[in-house]
């Protein structure tokens, strides 16, 4: 294990400046994992990270020495509370956090099971709840376009609370470039939709697509759809929170593959 | 109107203060409505407001005008972008807000309809997806409990998208006080309930109980409640985010009500 104790280290420095930078984070594919829970989850699948960084204080803990005891000790940096204080993205947090890089999984030549599309969702708390209840719902592959918030920020992972473990997730993937290997009919929502979320048959793999929350679903993804489907809403208001509306869609469809067993 | 161009003005000393605090907010029962949506919405249900703070620059729009000219003019106060800037809580804002007193509704005798209670939900931009889902769901009661983020909060506003207007939100209701005035029954979400949402007749009115992100639902309703229910999940993740398993119970029950018609 090394210990930092001067903000004027070498590495302490590049940890501080990728710690403040979710674009330089993106850029070298890497992402900061902070808590014990993504970091045993990343362990379980991944293996070594790049470096973990924890407190003197968090070492105390059970948690964080079991964790310790599973990294190859040169990867291991203690640091005071203070320093690692603008690391953390947490305002209470355990004093813990990882440096990867993201799990990059190969685009498949040919989609023909259920899949999420993010078509340029770009608030990181949506992007995080729509990849856990992908996860909750069973769906594995996750397609991200141009636009969507980086899946491997560190609020997404915050929020994602462990799925990015529990999924492949293709970033960057154009819609052309997906559409050509999709196998599966694509849906999205769409409040003049023909038809009812439930009327439609969802038991066979769907390539469920959420857009822009505020542009909503491209024009080329918006042309390849072969279901427009409208979510019955009684009230007043006429949209829902895209991340609501996935969970809603997946969840229709997990509740019709249940009835049709 | 009254054109502020001074930091030292007292108005403008004012305003920054209440707009850097969540808290003086709440104890004061105010709201700042930002944009033109958020006003417009709330001027036709609640008529003027305590004052109307606008750029410059945004009273060329012909959107702030048709706004402004709704209003009594001493109540608009014209200040230069940059003195606006310090009391937006967005990045890119149209330049216009509302300081309003929160619409509050008196607490119902009785509660004999479909309502959502949030028992503790601390993150703002979870109670802003729960209210616009409750309110696209066709919901109008929602009672908070001490604890859950103070739901007229810029940021609950925004992710709200004017749900607050389609609402009765009644706040820091504890739960003994609302227990006793509910003729409906009761259900919460747990991963361990004896019974599948899908499972359980959700034709007739119900009082959905959201608790805390982390703790869960509190002691007293965990004890009030007549139905507790898993959202079956097929993936390996053993939760979802407490915005989404809302989406999916308010819409499942409408999905069943709908079916049933």
């Amino acid at each position: 294990m090394k210990a930092i104790t001067s903000r004027d280290n070498p590495l302490y420095k590049r940890l501080k400046a990728l710690a403040a930078s979710t674009h330089q984070q993106k850029k070298g594919g890497q992402a900061l994992l902070e808590g014990f829970h993504l970091a045993s989850a990343y362990l379980d699948v991944a293996g070594q990270p790049e470096t973990c960084v924890v407190t003197e204080g968090a070492l105390r803990h059970d948690e964080a020495q079991a964790i310790v005891a599973r990294l190859e000790a040169e990867r291991v940096v203690v640091l005071p509370d203070t320093l690692f204080g603008q690391l953390s993205s947490v305002v209470h947090g355990v004093g813990m956090l990882l440096v990867v890089r993201k799990l990059a999984a190969s685009l498949p030549e040919r989609v023909a099971v259920t899949c999420v599309v993010l078509d340029g969702v770009q608030d990181a708390g949506n992007v995080g709840s729509i990849l856990r209840s992908a996860a909750a719902a069973g769906v594995k592959q996750v397609f991200c376009a141009p636009g969507t918030a980086y899946a491997w920020s560190s609020k997404v992972l915050r929020s994602g609370m462990g799925a990015h473990f529990l999924l492949d997730i293709h970033e960057d993937i154009d819609a052309a470039t997906l559409i050509e290997r999709l196998a599966v009919p694509a849906a999205i929502t769409d409040s003049h939709g023909p038809q009812a979320l439930y009327d439609c048959d969802l038991t066979g793999p769907i390539a469920w697509v959420f857009g822009n929350e505020g542009a909503g679903v491209s024009a080329p993804w918006r042309a390849a759809v072969e279901h427009r489907l409208t979510i019955p809403q009684p009230g007043g208001m006429e949209s829902l929170n895209v991340a609501a509306a996935a969970a809603i869609c997946l969840f229709e469809q997990c509740r019709q593959q249940r009835a049709a067993r």
